[in-house]
């Protein structure tokens, strides 16, 4: 491990984060609103840090990364930004606690929508455009990570996303991570220009349709609104945001294999289905259970469970129904697609579904085996047989999910908060959802929790959307050694 | 897979469920209340049914069960005793429905513990005994199925039991099952006797030891009183009760070899130190908890905290305190009890603590294994290796353990139950607990839910009590081809 390459590169991307602020600045600048000073003095600061850690920590510019590297790099790197996206909230006086800040800051590198926020509205356009560009520039990140370099780290099962998308040297990090990006993000911001046009149509002004782009494209969720899309009241607007919703939750090579003209990549792909046929199903289940309940007609009903499916489903937060005021049925849906999530590859957090259905797929060959003991049988995921250490390294990704799950909520219960907000809480923030069921449900926000519970959420959204290992081979001593 | 032999087997258990009616008979003719007439009615149709079955099928001698065969029984047998064991309730006039009845006599014989009966002290003697003694049996049947048949059909990592318990042949199901049956029903009768006279000291009478001792020595549940063991004000039978919860959520192979003079063998096994820490380590949590807020001493808040800990972690259920009105952290830490569960080789229910030890072993392997990553580790339980197949076993058991939990619970949402009680009374059932949280805690009983959510409860009963896969394999056609 060489710590001043690692500090070095955290440096860099410090700067980076620094000099996006340039974007909200402009808007600040157009608007005349209050958000302009705390602006640039977060870039000052933000520049200043990342140049102090680029010029003192030298790189040794002959060698490649290695593993460990890669992966400090990656959770330094997002805890930095997540740490200076909070000043421009910090200097504009929206927020008086460093732990607010840092919270809604982390909450939208995250991609994750979880607010402290009380009154939305009020807050400087321009730091209102910050925050939903902290979305965005976290989905940048995390569609690069999860098919540029975690498959290369071995975490998690996305060893299965090696070749998925072109780069010239597969086993050197670097240059592929270059090439990767590259064109993902070609992919990525089409998506977003084709939706910001879209939502103008629906009557949207640009600012909030930037906005709402930025937290539909990063599944993150962050409104301009208070009341967040039902602000709209938009038939129109809705659908476009379910459509862009799914789109985001897909793996992103995917949109990269459909743009160059391979469209029935879709069909082909198993990951694909089971994530469209669970959208289907549960809206449909959502649907036949409000219809007549909450709404009158079909299409009211179809309109509302297919946001909330679709919004909870790949992660992304936005709402334009209070869930918790339906029947039993569209809650349990809904609480169990928070630990689901989007694609493997997308900017969705949660389990992800490609997990999910290899390990169903492996229950399944277990029950297979215990009636002809003397089988011997493969699984596969799309033809191709998975290989054992990825099945265990995917069946330890959910078993740790499932322990940081658990500790994180009896965390949460001994401040004294509440069984249900407890497990809610915790499950919508390591799922990088926002939203969840309790008190911090789609109706509330986060803003009344202890301050030590702010921490530790902000902690799992960290896990959460660096799937984990990530983060927490950090905490292990010989990970540090040389 | 020859019909004719697992039918005639199935009918051997039920002339014997038939016989064990002259138990609770006797006391019903020694207080001359309205039992005997239900209870004669019940002996007769159960013994004919099982003579029916008996001679209708005939058993060809000369082979031996094979594993398909040891399935369809277990899980056959334990399904006719829960059904001819719910007739002393329907024709008592206990209760109307048969669902009610069928569900109070599964829950018995899986040794849940969850109740329909709203009030307990009305029923005749002789059937409440009839109720006790469902336990008492249920639990005889779950030791020698973990430690005698399970090791040997290969079910969720019960393999590595194979050698636990002395049998002369181990190839050979039959003659091993006699054995080992006859050296773990002494272990289960010495402390069942030793029980009821220590409670007989505390003050309870006869009939009360006896149905009380059944429910520890079965971790059911069952209490003769409306109120549970709270009923008895007395600090010496809760600490009664909660030893003898605690011997029974052991191992019983341990208690065989402790009894034959090997008292080391405790400390030597990691699933009893993992089950007495956690067992320590929550009591200890909820001890802090509740002192000052529930109750005012020390001495007090360690009684109810341990005897709540200990009645769900090995999932009994006799309840001294309504939880429900305790701070969030205890009520979290009970609910992942309900999970834990017991040890394997004990009455306990839930996912048992020997698999719950080998997947966090597994998970942190993986953690080491991404740091070390041409490193070659085996996972060990007390010094030997698990093989890889035993733990694709218990990964499988788990994922399938939770897939059954979250189907269940779905369907109870559907049908109009609550989110937090469907979740809550699905796992109090797979995990064969009793009481759970929501409209069905300690405090109050299933009586009021859905019929058909009752018959879904009733089957998750029998699936976490027989492991799951015995009885899910029923559902598979290819199991019952020749």
């Amino acid at each position: 491990m060489r710590f001043g390459y690692v500090l070095n590169v955290v440096g860099v991307l410090t700067i980076a984060v620094g000099l996006t602020m340039l974007f909200p600045l402009g808007f600040s600048l157009y608007y005349g609103d209050h958000g302009t000073y705390p602006l640039l003095a977060s870039m000052a600061v933000t520049l200043g840090a990342g140049a102090l850690l680029f010029l003192f920590f030298r790189r040794e510019s002959a060698q490649v990364m290695n593993h460990r590297e890669g992966m400090a790099i990656v959770a330094l790197g997002w805890f930095a930004a997540g740490v200076f996206g909070g000043l421009p909230f910090l200097f504009g006086g929206t927020f008086d606690l460093v732990t607010d800040a840092v919270f809604e800051s982390i909450s939208g590198f995250t991609t994750t929508g979880a607010s402290v926020l009380t009154d939305i509205e009020a807050v400087p356009r321009g730091l209102l455009m910050w925050r939903s560009l902290t979305h965005w520039l976290g989905g940048m990140g995390i569609i690069v990570l999860s098919l540029a370099i975690l498959p290369f780290l071995g975490v998690g099962g996305m060893q299965l996303y090696k070749a998925e998308v072109p780069g010239p040297t597969p086993d050197k990090l670097k240059p592929r991570i270059k090439d990767t990006a590259a064109v993902l993000w070609k992919v990525y911001l089409l998506l977003t220009v084709l939706q910001i046009i879209l939502l103008l149509f629906g009557g949207m002004d640009l600012f909030d349709s930037i906005c709402h782009t930025f937290g539909t494209m990063a599944t993150g969720g962050f409104s301009t609104k208070n009341t967040s899309v039902a602000h709209y009241h938009s038939a129109y607007i809705d659908w476009v945001i379910i459509v862009f919703m799914f789109l985001a939750g897909c793996n992103f090579a995917l949109h990269y294999q459909a743009l160059k003209g391979r469209l029935n990549v879709f069909w082909k792909d198993a990951e694909f289905k089971f994530y469209l046929i669970v959208t289907v199903a549960f809206t449909a289940m959502a649907t036949a259970s409000v219809m007549g309940v909450n709404y009158k007609g079909f299409w009211d009903s179809l309109r509302y469970s297919a946001f909330q499916v679709v919004s909870i489903g790949t992660t992304t937060g936005f709402a334009t129904a209070d869930y918790e005021l339906w029947p039993a049925l569209p809650q349990v849906l809904l609480l169990l697609l928070m630990f689901l999530g989007g694609s493997a590859g997308s900017t969705g957090g949660g389990m992800k579904c490609m997990r999910i259905l290899l390990l169903m797929k492996s229950a399944y060959n277990e029950l297979y085996l215990l009636i002809h003991p003397r089988a011997i049988k493969q699984i596969k995921l799309g033809g191709k047989s998975v290989p054992r250490e990825v099945m265990s390294g995917i069946w330890a990704f959910f078993m740790i999910y499932l322990g940081l799950f658990i500790l994180s909520s009896i965390l949460l219960a001994a401040m004294g908060v509440d069984l249900v907000t407890s497990f809610a809480a915790v499950a919508a923030c390591i799922g990088n959802i926002g939203p969840g069921i309790g008190t911090v449900g789609p109706a509330e926000n986060y803003a009344h929790l202890p301050l030590l519970a702010k921490w530790v959420l902000s902690l799992c959204m960290l896990l959460g959307r660096l799937e984990i290992y990530t983060v927490i081979v950090l905490f292990v001593p010989e990970f540090w050694r040389k």
